[in-house]
């Protein structure tokens, strides 16, 4: 879980995001900012789901937030269009040789199982920072490991036999449209 | 201009969403709700964006954001899935008999011709709360507008004749599906 449990109690004030993937969400949103430059596909992270429950307005243009919530999001954090297509992922990174299904949130599976029904082009991003290996997954077989299985995790091996593994580049960083080329636009 | 110029300068605490479209906000998410619970479509309304300065961690399950700044949105406001398209639009009220081109940051009308020209299905509701009267204007036709135009505003008459009325209902209240059937998913 990711807000607010498994947030770190930090000493300082300074965000802790080691645990959010920030890393892997870094070289995504380079990846989709030379995406949208090069005309490829406009796909954006959504912000932060937060609660606001009090605004000072220091002056007219300064609404300064005071407090609130980080809550818990309804839906994965990246989507958009590529050739015409709904796109819809999550993307975590994991430490462990296996990742973790409580780095997902219940609400993100039942939103990626709603797109898919729809006709979404639906996937994860999953990156093992220890292997140094990052993957997508078709959501299709993340619903079958989830249908056949009782785990709480998905082994590395699931992902090296049912993934794609998305090859490190200069630029774009994290070029997943180039999978989902191979995998979803076929040519027949 | 709405975060955070135009954001009123308040006396109390409390956060002005007057200005911020909340009727229709609120109405539009209990039609996406309807559409989702009856899987007619996937659509949501992304969060607000905002920067995050400070995040007091009180507990491990009590994070609290203390200072934070509104951001300039770099999209529109909902996007989504229906009929296996991509469905992206901006929402607005106006209390005027025109549309103020000021409502909406330029890099939303940037962000709906990026995903028009990828296929997108894009388009403005815009509510008239004087005339009570909530249309649904294609995005092709704002940036005919916008091309063929220096005006700051779009007056009424342009979504009379170019937008299509999206009749009030109990439920769904906006039901802007129905117009989409009719204007992007005609029977061929």
């Amino acid at each position: 879980m990711h807000y607010p449990t498994g947030v770190k109690v930090l000493k300082t004030n300074k965000i802790n995001y080691a645990n959010r993937g920030m890393n892997l969400e870094a070289e995504l949103n380079d990846t989709n900012n030379y995406y949208l430059k090069n005309d490829i596909a406009v796909i954006y992270k959504k912000p932060t789901p937060i609660t606001i429950h009090k605004v000072n307005y220091k002056s007219r243009n300064d609404a300064v937030i005071e407090d609130a919530r980080f809550k818990i999001p309804s839906t994965t954090d990246y989507n958009g269009i590529y050739k015409g297509k709904y796109i819809d992922f999550e993307a975590k990174e994991t430490t462990r040789n296996f990742f973790p299904l409580a780095n997902i949130h219940m609400h993100q599976i039942e939103h990626l199982k709603n797109v898919y029904r729809h006709g979404a082009i639906a996937f994860l991003i999953v990156r093992f920072t220890k292997q140094n290996k990052t993957f997508l997954l078709p959501a299709e077989s993340l619903f079958d490991f989830l249908k056949n299985n009782s785990r709480k995790s998905i082994p590395i091996i699931f992902f090296e036999e049912n993934g794609y593994i998305i090859k490190d580049k200069y630029n774009p960083k994290i070029d997943y449209i180039e999978i989902l080329d191979k995998v979803f636009f076929k040519e027949v």
